[in-house]
């Protein structure tokens, strides 16, 4: 998980916060003072991030150490520990709130996804990410959806075909953009057509499409879409629903149901590190 | 606002998104093809980060021209329009999702902060951010929370002296934390104590204390350590606070109030990019 | 085509070749010397870069104006004028080596593509590119693929499932490494497995593999795999084709060949720079 | 060779390749799958890479150990094994094409700079690379050339005076051009001249040229010019030698002869990774 | 203190000395051959940079070991030992110049701040350094001044609010420029006001300056503006002192005296790195 | 001169000075004031960095516009106008710093080595830099030290054969290190060796060096030196020489003194940024 691009954003993320140095713990804690610490949840939630906080200690200091006591996709209780880290205090304070914010928020996307993925449980469907997500975060924040139990819908422009009504009216009609894209598109490429309507269902089912996106039905709405497209494509549902609504659309015949709401507005997990100094034997 | 690490997360960004090319718009709009888009408001919001996304379009194409519609800090109703963006459609398409990424939680983090700052309004409470912002956005979040017509806390631990019960643990007590870091933080800087007894009040008080956190105080505590401040140090209230609760905080004597939420849980707004393809004169 | 990563690449050589600037050109042309300045084609080629030399000059200096006599994709014959160039001696000479080494490679990477996708024009074959790459290259490589008329295998390990002998061996069987694969990869992600017996062909059919490979194997062989495959599945023949035998294997039911050496062994074209002095009017 | 620029390379590739995992090794291999693997010659060839490929891997992940089996420079047979590798699976196979894409194109080099040293061994003369590198390649290209036994050309611009007929045009004589370089340039730098006919040979040798570079000359005139040089300058042949040529122009009294082919065309050698699982032991 | 910043900027520096190898050691050296080298001060100074320096050796290989002699503040006599490394010798060669050039700077910071410091003990003066730093090392100057025993003024234009003439023209009034900035700015910052007349003095300590800046003040100017302002706000002194007038402005009253040329124009100190070729045991 | 790293360079420095925000302009200047400014000599220099100072300006916002006032290389008497800048204030006074912290150090470097420059003119001596630089600095100093009239020794390791002591002892001889690099350097490379005594100048006249370093000898060692040595190299005199002992080493049949204090002790220059507000015309 830790690719070049994730250890990028945890350097710009320790620039912002400690690039100056932490001016009160400098004033207080001699070189030589240790400490020992725990990461604790402070509500039930998803783990998410483990592995991040720790690269965020040991980029810090090469003295911090740390020790997972969890693994990322656990369903936590309040109070349960996360990671141990131990080595100076200087150091493990200067990282502390960089370490908290990658976990809090990737844990959050994970408890966000977890709790959604929960609610369609046993239905055949799959919640699945857009890629509204926060610029930067992308890969990280689709992998905390799938700690969650949830899916990833494409993670690029570049990765699988999704056809729009822009693309449909320069196209001159769905099937002419169906086949334009069939024919440029990567041959591993899947091609998804979203309709509006129900002769747009009928038309993209005519032209192949491995996935139609409904888009902004009601779920009576959707129910006629299956029944049209009777197996001959994936079923996508998506826009406008809520979590208050994610059950009436988990229809039999829906294949997926995506969801932005799972990366752009999770909220923050509540965590908190405990520190405790080392005492030296004597 | 455009600074270098703002251009450099931008390039994060598009790169995660489109570095591979649209593959569905490459394969449908010719390279002469061109629209006009507008963003628009789908929901009552704070605006944040006109000038990030108008320059995500021109990244992707100086052929991109935007126009801004309106500016960082308005309030807008569904509806309104934000940016204008003409061009070459499929420059414009690749552009589209991370400019509204952009925009869309820059203005959420806008409008939860004016959502807080209106409902201690006219009581001489100031609302504040805190650290716990999305790592690799930090003077982005804090310029979003000003938009929103709240306050910005230290941006780094180099910013401002917060003497926590770590600190005052190895410095043995208060007033010595205090002395130390008066003497060794520069002469700009203020000294925050956070106090979490009437007794630390009263000594941090006492010790010359510049600021005093009072955390996870309940509101008849908060008004006693007001009355023991009496003026001679601003007052922050801090931790357990939501919205529910905020206006019980919002004391008289009390300077600030700090919300994570703010960053850490500000929900995206709704936002789309309507095109139009801009047919040619004969 | 410019995304942030070419634009990295660009600065990289720049950086390599002039980050102590031309030693030669500076001791002899005065600041004022203007030159104007052709890019021509040596030899027959497929143009691939132009945008890319274009941007080389520009970044070395504004005053540097290009303008394009040809596009990429384009067929051209030798002493074709690909690119013209005008403003002042001494960065243009700075930015010669560099633009050059682009577009000398990326229209190579185009000749090849282009010569194996004419070898088995009319046949229904596909010629495609593998992840063969120049490290650092991926997108850009794979976009000159295109301009030669080839199409492109999958651009990342993140993009399609390729099951191979490994993870067969791993999982048990090749149906439950699909199982597996269909079950936690992204909906929109195609299957691909690859086979390198008759056996493994029916298995891969029965398993729902969306492309088979076939590995390794003679004209006779792959003849009777796409029997046995009759339509369930695309076919990609791969290993061991060159341009020689690529006739022997453009057989009815292959959909794609995939060719290593369209990216890895493709040989630079020859172009050059002339470049006249611009004489002052009197 | 492992400067922070090779690191870079090496994260933008892993970044390209890999920066969204591998979906099929993920959905298989469980993380406590661990192998064992060894890159192999597929082909005769020199080997150079050794140390990125090694690189890549420990980059990938730290659990992943390597052990090189070869040493840059060694000339291999088929079936040569060149590093050994060690650890988790789902790492090891992530890191594989990117390490391979590394050392085929390295070696790649090295073996088409041995096979022109060889062409010219005995005869005095040493073969030299151009600038003509991959953009992004150059210490590492050359590096590669040196392994081969070849020789390395000027780096950049900024390294070796290099006087061509614009120059000469611009100072208004060759020698003009001669005095003016002599004068600015470091004085620890050497100056070459290119020179096309018999009169501009004479000159550079009066004008005390350094180097004589022969463009494009027949065998019969650079034995010409070698004659009227007489040992007042290094003498450099270059222009239009293939390796059909090279031998024609290994004349007495050639020192050096450059081939922008080695860079610039040389094929990728053919190498594999060959892995097989760790068996636990019981 | 190792950032990622500095390591940044370890990395521009090893590619600019060192990105194409050292050509010399390569040809004499073989790769087994090892040293071990001291870093030697060569004059008295204040230290500064160890941890960098080391961090200088090991970039370039972790086969260089480092211990050091000395720490960062330490005042050193000449022929001190600072730093031993040990290793392969042409890694070590490669290092030497960068590793040397960081320290010879941080160190020429540190003693510059020293002396000045120095001047004004006992005198309840603090010497402060500036915003006059070298582009890109701004946090190593400045922990560099601390190492030499004076403090640090602001880090950026986003630390301290500092009001100069130009603003004071703009707000209307001193009054007005010290309101704006008190409503605007974050709760944890001071406010300072440059004065150069008593009027302006007397205007700053009303409009409730928490610091005031006495810029190009004769010693009398100062004495008379330290009655005027009696207490109510820190009281800085800068511009125009020189070492030489140090003294004269060392003035009961005064708190800071901010001097830039602590960063801009301290001299480098001299340092060597004494290299011994480690004899293997038979 | 504005390389991707020098670019990259005024970005750091942006960042840390910028990166949050002038906290001061911003709440005094509305986005519409706007001012007309000019950089100013306060000293005699020696001009550099012009170019650099303009994109710094640019940089921060493009409404800034510049026109260079002196060209790098000029005298300039106390009070020259350098640079004038006009556009909105805040942009303006954001960029102020970081555009005079850049020209203040290299024209600093520049006026050094003017300084020393004009002390041997006469001579036939030529004074050069050292690789004594400021670490991310090399090639903007070596080129400010060419702005002051003065010359470049090498640019990094890779660019010329320097022999001392160590590669000496550890080739055998003088006369074999001189050998093994000439077989292995680039044909291209010059050779200087250092020589400590009568003896060793002799035999690296012998062996065939280009250039000879005489190090750390008096001048009457120099003078013999030079007769020795009759021509047969250069002859370059370094170590220990200050301003004041300069002119004892510009002896005749010296070539070259190296001086490190031009570029690691040279002071900054005095400039400041006249600033006024433009008045709107009714």
């Amino acid at each position: 998980m830790l690719t070049p691009r994730t250890e990028h954003l945890i350097d710009l993320a320790l620039e912002e916060d400690a690039g100056l140095g932490d001016i009160t713990s400098r004033a207080i804690f001699p070189s030589a003072h240790r400490s020992r610490a725990t990461v604790v949840a402070k509500q039930s939630l998803t783990l998410c991030g483990i592995a991040v906080a720790a690269r965020v200690f040991a980029r810090v200091s090469p003295d911090l150490k740390t020790k997972p006591l969890a693994r990322d996709g656990d369903r936590l209780a309040p109070g349960a520990a996360v990671l141990r880290v131990e080595g100076p205090t200087l150091a493990l304070l200067t990282a502390e709130r960089t370490a908290l914010n990658f976990i809090q928020r990737l844990s959050g996307v994970a408890t966000q996804a977890a709790r959604y993925a929960a609610a369609v449980r046993g239905t055949g469907v799959r919640i699945v990410d857009t890629r509204k997500t926060t610029p930067g975060w992308r890969a990280l924040e689709k992998y905390a959806v799938r700690c969650g139990g949830a899916g990833n819908h494409r993670s690029s422009l570049g990765e699988l075909v999704l056809i729009k009504d822009n693309h449909i009216a320069a196209a001159g009609s769905l099937t002419k953009a169906v086949r334009l894209c069939r024919e440029s598109a990567p041959h591993g490429t899947r091609i998804e057509v979203e309709a509006k309507t129900a002769a747009e269902v009928r038309e993209a089912c005519r032209a192949g499409a491995d996935i139609i996106l409904l888009d902004n039905m009601t779920p009576a709405q959707v129910r006629a879409a299956v029944a049209t497209i009777a197996g001959c494509a994936q079923v996508e549902v998506s826009g406008g629903v809520t979590f208050a609504t994610l059950t009436d659309y988990a229809l039999p015949g829906v294949d997926l149901i995506s969801i932005g709401a799972l990366t752009h507005s999770a909220p923050a997990v509540d965590l908190s590190l405990e520190v405790e100094p080392i005492r030296r034997r004597r």
